[in-house]
């Protein structure tokens, strides 16, 4: 199979909306028609295998957690998908895994209306590099630099999960089987919130993607932000475990551990956002309308550094830094 | 030095058109603002050591490369490159490569007004994927499918010296040194036709850049377009040998081994594309306007299919295929 006869026949398909996509795969660079008004949130991310993901992960899902990544950043930005490359190195040309990666990966681009309008593919070590283009109207990008002090900090549906999974996979914790296969769902299968992030404009002061964990990627909007945050531990935090009624025992996994694995684990792709105080029913909302439920952590303080506090109001020690690719 | 501190200490820098490119590196996206009545012309390349460059080769040079090989997309298309981004797998975080890499790939960025918008770094072998936006007004995009029998064809620069430094390398021929020196840089350090693609949008009626190797793209075009071309060995063509009157003895390397490597050894990101014969004095004007010479190489026919003829317009035999990475 050459490189071409690869791209035409996994990844070829005719754009779906031709007046804003008027030239996809096939030519020396794709063209895209953004509509008047509109600005265009880019964003790249690349994977490399025993890093992002496991050999062992199934290649529909690796599709899928491909593009998942990357639409969570359009999501955190508030921005409508609208199209995306995919570069590709592969050790080999293995017709099956080429059908269910490019299965995966498409799928999740369909319900998302996202065209896939060109790139590469190449022999090299499994390493997949996707740039998502989407669209938000000009000045109503969400940003990490907006958050002010009073704003209350929102969370999208669980943290942790992912990292659990990742434990487990290491050996390091037993979980039951159902915990496990429900975390390992959400480390390998992450559901980006395209529709969060769209609800949100003009409503969230700020907001990121929770990619190298909680407490170093709010970190990211404090230090843009030019604030502080105190957050509530453990109460405000809803895990894939606690709702299935499961936690470590201290002898198995210490609680300073877990407290680690859940605002530092990271790969949750939520949202974490701000808004004013006053407008806390129409974040709710925002959230029902976009079926995807958000609870709130904390709130913003104008002096800087982020506090962790106990359902008393006391400080609770620990040591949270996001995962770090060179740390 | 982690992830972050290693992109904004070499990656980091502000947008030079704040209205343009509203946001840069450091937010979940960056933000495009493109003129009313442009279209973005997009194109994604992913470099693999051993496949794309050598491990020998410089890391400045490596720099422009990465960027250069997508510039030259955009330069096929006809648009003016507006921004990029980098996704960077690195074995380690070693400061000399990244300051020589930075330094060779934001000089290209910076020749071309190209804003570094944003992208990725992570560990893992080394692996370079480069997206590059631009812009071109609605309509005059160069494409692949626009070639018309009675076209003549044009190509710009010379042809076949990347391949030759690389059949150099590999030692499978001997040439003098001031020869590889210049094969060498042309190899490593490509400059993308820009300048010419712009000054061809309403004038070329098709493009391609030659990537593959001069018949194997040539041969896209003719697919796109749907028609044939004859083309004329090897009266048309100038290496960088040439130029410097040396052409390996037949004993050293077959006159057909010299053929493939010229027609089809790929790396030479010059232009290949096509104009109406009556309009052939506007195509001098623009080479001259672009400073960048073209040369005729054949001309497009209604039969299907590639024709390689010499000065007598006898046909030459030869097989000539692009070079393909998963052939």
């Amino acid at each position: 199979m050459t490189e071409f006869e690869l791209i035409r026949r996994y990844f070829t398909r005719p754009p779906a909306d031709p007046i804003r996509v008027p030239l996809g795969v096939g030519d020396d660079c794709a063209l895209l028609a953004p509509k008047p008004g509109m600005q265009l949130a880019i964003s790249s991310d690349m994977l490399v295998e025993g890093r992002h993901f496991l050999s062992t992960v199934e290649p529909d899902r690796l599709g899928h957690k491909a593009l998942a990544v990357n639409l969570s950043d359009l999501a955190a930005c508030g921005a409508r998908p609208l199209a995306f490359t995919l570069a590709l190195a592969l050790p080999e040309a293995d017709a099956d895994w080429l059908e269910a990666f490019a299965r995966g990966l498409l799928a999740l681009a369909d319900a998302h209306g996202c065209a896939l309008i060109g790139g590469d593919v190449t022999r090299g070590p499994l390493n997949i590099c996707i740039t998502a283009i989407g669209e938000v109207p000009a000045g109503l990008a969400l940003r990490r630099d907006g958050a002010r002090p009073g704003d209350e900090i929102w969370v999208s549906g669980t943290v942790g999960d992912a990292r659990l999974a990742l434990e487990v996979f290491r050996g390091r914790l037993s979980v039951p089987q159902q915990v496990f296969d429900a975390a390992r769902r959400r480390m390998e299968c992450p559901e980006p919130r395209v529709a969060l992030g769209l609800a949100l404009r003009g409503l969230a002061t700020s907001a990121i993607d929770i990619s190298d964990g909680l407490a170093g990627d709010l970190g990211h909007v404090l230090a843009g932000s030019g604030c502080g945050a105190t957050i509530a531990w453990p109460d405000a935090f809803e895990t894939i475990a606690a709702q299935r009624q499961w936690k470590p025992s201290e002898a198995d996994f210490s609680s300073e551990n877990w407290q680690s694995l859940v605002l530092a684990g990271g790969d949750d792709y939520e949202l974490c956002f701000t808004a004013a105080p006053e407008r806390a029913a129409e974040v709710e909302a925002a959230a029902v309308a976009a079926a995807t439920p958000v609870r709130r952590i904390g709130r913003i303080d104008a002096a800087p550094g982020l506090r962790v506090v106990d359902s008393a109001g006391h400080p609770v020690d620990g040591s949270w830094r996001g995962f770090d690719h060179f740390g």
